[in-house]
């Protein structure tokens, strides 16, 4: 039985963890989801680190949506860096998904970029820990998170 | 019995960690306060390293307040390094509180704004230590410290 | 037998790590290809990490395409550190090759750009392995990796 | 008897080692001075490292004068970084003291801020490794190193 | 007998590490040179981690010539930060001999830029370590390598 940790906060304003969870149980059976929320984004870190040790977790999802101001940038920089510095320590995958708000400006946008970003990082998640190899028939293809796929160069070859 | 730690600096032009330990107590009980004040915001992340290491805090909450210039602004970004790195390595949550002069120009708007955040921060760090699935309740609603809440994008669904 | 550790992205435009196979499998024997192929970037740390580890490579190539936004240069730099902290942590090569969107607007450009790319550091990464002695002959030449070289400054001498 | 390093460089304009060192040494008995010159800033960390591993220090004071171009503040926060993950490594204060040559662009008011610059961080030091608890008295006091002290946003409550 | 590291680069447009080691020699006797060459500069840092740990070097020289654009500037950063971890972690000097294209736009000025920087950090590089005391000496005194000397603010005192 393998242990996908998902971690969020209560800073984002949309509760991707739920859609997350939803997407990983659709892919198939053979895990268990451990959550742990968060107040803010530079809070992720510690918890990823906490599911890896004490709740012995094989990945971990990092969900986040950085606030719309200049020190909401410096937040997630910190943030990545301490998922980057926590996943290489531990030699196991966190999956980042951040969601910024000026990525959408309006509400209704929002909600769907961070439902479908969250919801693809967790199919992401979910190859990664079963079936890995099932990443490299797409490498190179363009594939993206939440907005559609920007596709290879060259379509056909 | 918990051991939280209070690390704050004599830079900062408020007494935040006195909101803090008062906001901590009014929590519950099951705690106890260790404080370690040092000159500056670069400061912090060995102080909360002492406080982890030498004091056997659970958890430490770390109250800064950056100046104006430019400079500062760099300082704040490794001090906010240093503090992700000390929590990453020990495993342990510090909770960031740190208050921007810029965020408040008027000198009564930085009191208020510093006392608030300190105080809500200060709920988050017995929140994450006593209560840790009280959090989850309250994913994706979009809370901030110090200011209003964003509030979650929508509010029926 | 070595063991050449190739990680790749599903997120980039072309399929470099077929190109640096090809490549790598030119320059002669003695060693094995291991490839794991991630979402991003960001993912490339962790997947290296793996392949030290799990795999026992002697050294990996990290191949990856960062997209044109300015949250992808951010993103770019936190996978670099990343690498940077999985080879120093490993004391063994990890060879980068990002190709930016921006470096070539145009899709022919891009793709010609990646593959030579991808090549030439397969080159590289193939003679740091086995040939190391042979990089000191070209040291201050000004090579460059998929554009032409820049070469030393003076000629001749 | 404790023991307090003193790090600088050959590439600062002023000599703030030696007026650091007088004022060490006016607070008061019971500590050595171990001193460490170095080229430039970024030799720093490992100084410091040094004089904790080799020497014993108990806290060192790093004191640099990055300058006016560009690349100098790059290069400030590189090594602000390193003195940042020396001191969080071996849980052991590191007080860096910087003055930018684009702080006081007269020479003569270089040199005062350097030597008050210098002498203030000194104060700091021994009142971290000898009181301590002191600092807590004046915190959140808004107290500066170099300049004036900004004050607490309220000075009377 | 020490021994010291040189870690050079293809990239590079001027052989630096020659000018390097013709001035180490003239310093004196006692150390034994080990070179390495790799392709840019974010391969120096593992470069030099592999010269301590595999050569057992005591201090390593690490030079390189970030290119005009401004990625070239970004993963200047990286690599110094990659530097600066290794010294950190090893606890040994690593002497960072950078020369940015910008700095001498001329390819005859660049060319005198980077043999005399090279020249000056191979003097610093062995005063490091054969000779540390004589930095002190020259503390504040405002030196610079590849350019003239700062000097310092005040001459007379």
């Amino acid at each position: 039985m393998k242990r996908i940790g998902v971690a969020d906060t209560t800073f984002a304003r949309v509760d991707m963890a739920r859609y997350a969870i939803r997407t990983l149980q659709e892919q198939g059976t053979g895990f268990r989801v451990l959550r742990r929320t968060v107040p803010g984004i530079k809070d992720l870190p510690v918890a990823c680190r906490q599911l890896f040790r004490d709740e012995r977790a094989d990945l971990c999802l990092a969900l986040g949506m950085p606030g719309p101001a200049e020190l909401d940038r410096t937040s997630a920089e910190v943030a990545s860096m301490g998922l980057m510095m926590t996943g290489v320590l531990e030699g196991k995958p966190i999956v980042e998904c951040f969601v910024y708000e000026a990525e959408a400006p309006r509400p209704a946008d929002l909600e769907t970029l961070a439902r479908r970003r969250a919801e693809e990082h967790a199919v992401n998640a979910f190859t990664l820990l079963f079936r890995p190899h099932d990443l490299a028939r797409h490498a190179g293809e363009g594939l993206r998170q939440g907005f559609a796929d920007a596709g290879p160069v060259r379509r056909t070859q």
